[in-house]
């Protein structure tokens, strides 16, 4: 199976990117986590996504806060999927990374999910891969299946409580 | 080749919707064209996601403004990923749209691109296909290519001009 | 007396919306309260609002944070008054619930409350009920008194303190 | 049947009015339009809200911009639902209206919908008429099988086109 | 000296409005403090407004939070300037209660001070009393004396420690 | 009677300004319009502000746009009560120069309008002067009763013509 | 003297960086205009910053839209003080941009101006390269004289037009 | 080597301001730390700003939070360079600060980095310094290498961690 490729933009975004890690080992999907930094180490993050689909990587996800280049910049360089996950900081709540990472200019996309939303990062990466295997999308309908029998037994304690 | 699922919420969402599929011709990807409303239509959104796989799809495009659930609403019922454009309405400059897209719950994500970015959300699509079609992978590296050139030819004019 | 149907989209938002229930059983409104998902459990969002009219409700209260589509997936399903509670989360303060629960399209109206505004949900509910029901308005108009009673006697403790 | 108060803060806001007053006049839902302001005729407004219950009102649609107060004055002053619609006017394209008519404190409520969405607030109304008139809501099923129709129908033209 | 009306919506507001109290106090101006609400007691409110000024006041300072439309409801009902103080609460940062407070319409001015700038709304209303007030005016200008005159301390102070 | 001074930071926000001057003439207050700005006329902004009180000004006006310093440089020159006009520019939609113009530091408050709210800034100005001065109060008092009749035609028109 | 590298995202920015060139050539400043995007000529963005300070320049400005990487990317590459200029494009009102380019991590610091501000990028420039050149410095005086005087003279024609 | 100038607008910014004066000392850049305030001691801070070329200063650093006009203040004083911080304050994020520090008129300019962005705002001082100090600019140049190693060994220890 393909790998993904998590790249945060310094390692002080891990505490939000380790549920992206998380999910992708519940799905039994390969991964490499790296610190690239779209403005200190730029060598390094454009050597990573121009080299990413040669080293097996299916989709790429990147995590940044404030002025969140690193997604876009990693995009410039691949023709693979890159997926944004706009980190929050301690000023405007997220929405300096929100609209860093999803405004881009025609040309080069990037696949933008919720502020922190890393858990869904990953998912949409692993919903990528399953486009063309099966058996991983099965998987997902299995989890999703599973996660909503979680909703309708705590609706079942919310009904059994109030009602 | 897998198709392209492009979705509008509404036919007025037609002039920013055919930035993509413009896109996707000119990248000979198969596609096909709907309007199904979230809230109007739900029975036949929700329809059509269950059923996009089966039917050929690799990834489906949703377009929609103000309070844009459709992305969201095609997402719950499908494993392929979701791309939504947000569209600009008349008022708050396509913000809500943006915001009730690409703030999905944990579960569902969606691929957001920027406010009315039609155009790239159907290079997000091709490059999804892409992840395992390395003929396209190469089409889309000699778009950037060509891109790339366009933007030296501007600059070379720019230089003309002014230095 | 025709129920209130109390929905939120996790049972994490319970915390906001008991203030809702609070106010219910303050009125001896009858009431259900459930966990529905727009996003993960959409049969059973969809099955209740669609037979809420026949099993006794008069109006659907939903509470959802983020790309908060619940209150608008349950108004597309019936014809009774739905009322949003856009749930503030760990970013952006609420905006993106209220802009995704208020900015409908035309055909479906949310009757939006304010962020977190529970309690005023639940009291819309009521007021809505007792359009048909003179005596349940006039239960609001007593509680009104009292509460104007209570700003009065704050005014009087804040006037022997200060003035 | 109950009728329906259309109030508007000034006869500038008309142009959005009117779509509610068409929409109502279109369900027969008898109604009454005036321009009451919070502001400059806040006796009047404040006299015609409480009097609408016994004057044969069931509910109150108020209009207003900038720092839109009517919605919330004829709440304070009426149990009836009052439902707000924020009119952009020409500075911060409508969010200071929306934010002026649905963050209202707790006791309060006023029924809010999308900036502009005059349409909205009178099928709110109708659907509030509806939860005690079996008759009002069967049309407004067949208005909305209606609506889902020429969806269904612009969804055949776009098939058409694209396909 | 004509007085100056303190009036909150809510005693909630009281941390927030005392500043302005300590700064009247500080200036020897009288004051009363009231709790009135716009939505909750209507009525005392405009009656408060509209015999200010035969009661002896020559400007009233409103504090609220949210849909804050207290200020605009007084001054309606006065010719007195009336100073409104948005309060931050729990959701928006401030920024609903600002746009209700400031953006009134033609004809009935708010004279609006920053988010919680309760201090700075009571100096405003100093500074109404002394365009009639020579001696207050010269107070203001010794306050500001000794206000410049901390600032140099503290320079002072700050040279010492880094320069 | 004492003056108001109506100074604009650039002679580009004389068509936002014209209507406060209007306003002074309708009510035959005099004043004194100037252009100085902030940054460019620093001295003489700063030497108006210091002089005017005992030059006979009662009230100063100060219309700015974008990162709007001038209302509060005027303010910290003088303790005559100042009243800012946050002009609309081309960007931003007036938001910049509303909090540049609202948020001032805790000793210098600027009395902040509407954006672009020019004849309510003459307004304010005009209930300033007329805390010590019951005629002009009279003549808001008339002002608005004709202001209210004119709503009240206006209602009278849009009832003939709707209901 | 120095010269002023003068960076576009994509020739469509032209009308906007135009007022940059004339104020650089207002001043006699040499300058250098290219055509370079931060996404689609990465390469030759980089390596114009990585050679700008041993090719003679001085200072850089970069002007991009949306999500405006492009100072960013430059300012990555060099220890030239790099000033971005962000430009308002069809959505959102120049925000994006603003907070794209202005919100840049520790170690890698943009000098952003204003919305579309292009005339003061180039101003910063210039102010940039008088620090050691006295001569220039002073042509700034001189400039900043003249403008005052313009001020003043368009102040002695709305005095002479209104007083 | 030309001086720095670091200028508060209060004490009680100094602790986002060290961050900046902690980065000149690493350097070795001479500075001078003061606090002026545009609005209470705007004397000594225009005095500063008109005195600091001939006092040897090369750049000025201006921080301050709300309505934060000490930036544009004293760049309307001097020619040299003005670097501003917006600081975040207790409402709206510091987005106050920022746009009335990033948004100055035409002629007027003032180098805005993040908010609360203490560090790069010396970091630009120095950049601006080393324009015309070779020694300087390489000394930048090897902290940026001493940073992108930092990011390597902390990308070395996530990879040992994760892969």
């Amino acid at each position: 199976m393909k790998k993904v490729g998590v790249i945060m933009g310094s390692d002080s975004d891990l505490p939000v990117v380790e549920k992206a890690i998380d999910k992708l080992k519940e799905y039994g999907v390969p991964y490499e986590v790296h610190v690239y930094s779209a403005h200190r180490t730029p060598v390094q993050a454009g050597e990573f996504a121009r080299t990413a689909q040669e080293n097996g990587f299916g989709a790429i996800i990147a995590a940044a806060g404030k002025a969140a280049h690193l997604a876009g910049a990693l995009a410039a360089n691949t023709t693979l999927p890159v997926i944004g996950i706009p980190v929050k900081s301690s000023t405007l709540d997220g929405l300096d990374a929100l609209l860093s990472t999803v405004q881009m200019p025609t040309g080069i996309p990037v696949a933008t999910v919720a502020i922190d939303g890393a858990a869904n990062a990953a998912l949409l990466a692993i919903q990528i891969l399953a486009v063309s295997d099966m058996a991983l999308a099965e998987k997902i309908r299995q989890a999703r299946a599973a996660e909503s029998q979680k909703v309708l037994e705590k609706n079942a304690g919310v009904e059994a409580k109030f009602n």
